[in-house]
């Protein structure tokens, strides 16, 4: 059972600590926000940082068949050893914002089934994925989603497209590097599924069965899973947003728990964001023109997450630090 | 003597190994865009992230006699008490991102003169104080420009105002809190200091006299002492940038070796921004809606150019990998 994170007594006393800091009210901008949320995700006045895991969900995709991805499907397999290494993006980014990676093998060289033809998988497989990311949740105390798996762009467009109505050709992008002819291939393969499978959106299950990834069902349990233990989840880019969209159909109150790292460069998430309600004071934080995934920009939204709680907890008061004030 | 940056077959080297890291080509947007600059900057195809500094240049302004700020002038020495305790936000951050703090006195309860009723400081004393900021360019590799002034988004606007032709009303901002009164009576203030002083922006040290700000001057000796070495210096919001104005009149070049960190919501620093042809890849990493000063925007600003070369260095290559690739 997942709550709204709302409780305006508890939200009065956070504000009265915000504005007793020293800094002019209100001038850490989008960092106090981000204070009051995680406050009120953790239902304390006094959030804490504790541990900072990244989930790596990494699977693969029986519609790279299609030919929907610039890089052959054994590049997975291939880029989890480079995690291992410590050699990828995101393990670099993880070793110097001290979050740890957590590996998970959510279907490596055990595809998924071409959703161009049949359901990528069965009910049950879904939910086993989903379960398998709901208990990640218990990884850390701020949550990276972060994934790998050649294809998985495909089916979180595909994604997009059942929950929101999107038009595949505005959804479909370039992923890791597909030409105009390539993108015009995928928009058309994910208009044929959708012919196919005709998900229905209120059928979170069935819908992410028909069209969706091991690694996607399993980021949309890890925020399921973080709602329930009142957690923080800090999501990437596009893939980890069409597993947003999933988690919302199961439970609407769970996108509280979320926190949109950053605007990623990849055709689709814009629209993707608008859908989830990413705006105002809960639009991404970065808009670094960053498309590579794997959790990157979900790490540096992790350090700025950080930054608003260790900043809540560690100022000086004006009363403590013996600063006048002009209230 | 500052030289631009450029270097074409250095440019070709970087570019290269870019492209050969484990991810697709271009993926890391602006953090790919940013090492190139480090290693431009660092004259290197391996740049390196080296000694973390933020200089905290702090002092008092006469101006705050016609009633500018919300907060006393007092409070500056508080401020940096609150420094030196660890309260403040910048040093909170610091303790995060692993920054050196340095405290640099620049005349703490030694007001410059009030610039609406006279020069606020002498050329010699001017000259002196950008000495100063170039002498500190030594403390870091990556130097970041803080600043603590009651006041000192006075003489920020000012100068922004000498050296681009704005009007005081568009360059004058709230600061740290003024009402909309206050914010048109510090716009006069700018309007009579301009019509008394009549700065002429290719006077670089005169303008800087005439309007200043000893942390400001010190700012912009931090930028020039940073081009000399051949080292990047991290701007924070609008008094920093405000600096970057002084410097580039005194050596255009100087720019080259700045990152802009973040666009602020003070008022004239989009304005500012533009003045310094920080647009396109050189447009501001962040946009939090920080307006807090201290050198806090430039603080994570330092945290993503380490990303950047962390990046550069650390990721394996597409052949020591064995990663498969498209090309």
């Amino acid at each position: 059972m997942v709550r709204s994170i709302a409780d305006p007594a508890l939200e009065a006393r956070i504000t009265l600590r915000l504005a007793s800091l020293t800094k002019p009210p209100g001038s850490l901008g989008r960092l106090e926000e981000l204070a009051l949320q995680v406050g009120l995700i953790q239902a304390t006045d006094m959030p804490s940082v504790g541990r900072k895991a990244m989930l790596l969900f990494c699977a693969d995709h029986g519609v790279t068949d299609e030919g929907v991805s610039p890089f052959p499907q054994e590049v997975t397999r291939q880029m989890v050893a480079n995690f291992q290494a410590g050699g990828a993006a995101i393990t670099v980014l993880c070793r110097q914002y001290r979050i740890e990676p957590v590996i998970v093998d959510m279907g490596v060289g055990r595809p998924t089934r071409n959703f161009a033809r049949e359901p990528a998988m069965s009910r049950v497989e879904a939910q086993r994925a989903v379960e398998m990311g709901i208990a990640h949740a218990g990884d850390g105390d701020l949550l990276g989603a972060g994934e790998m798996g050649i294809g998985n762009s495909t089916a979180a467009a595909a994604l997009l497209c059942a929950f929101t109505g999107a038009n595949p050709r505005d959804a479909a992008g370039r992923g890791t590097g597909l030409d105009d002819a390539g993108v015009a291939r995928k928009a058309d393969v994910i208009a044929r599924a959708l012919a196919l499978h005709r998900p229905d959106p209120t059928e979170a299950l069935g819908t992410l069965a028909a069209l969706g990834g091991f690694e996607i069902a399993a980021i949309a349990g890890l925020i399921l899973g973080a709602a329930e233990r009142r957690r923080v989840v800090i999501l990437d880019g596009f893939i980890s947003c069409s597993a947003a969209l999933v988690a919302r159909a199961i439970e609407p109150a769970a996108l509280d728990y979320v926190v949109y790292s950053h605007c990623s460069a990849e055709r689709g998430h814009r629209r993707m964001l608008e859908a989830l309600g990413a705006l105002g004071t809960r639009r991404p934080l970065l808009d670094l023109d960053m498309r590579l995934g794997e959790g990157t920009g979900a790490a540096i939204g992790i350090s700025l997450v950080e930054s608003a709680v260790r900043l809540y907890r560690e100022m000086a008061t004006f009363a403590s630090a013996g600063v006048s004030t002009t209230y």
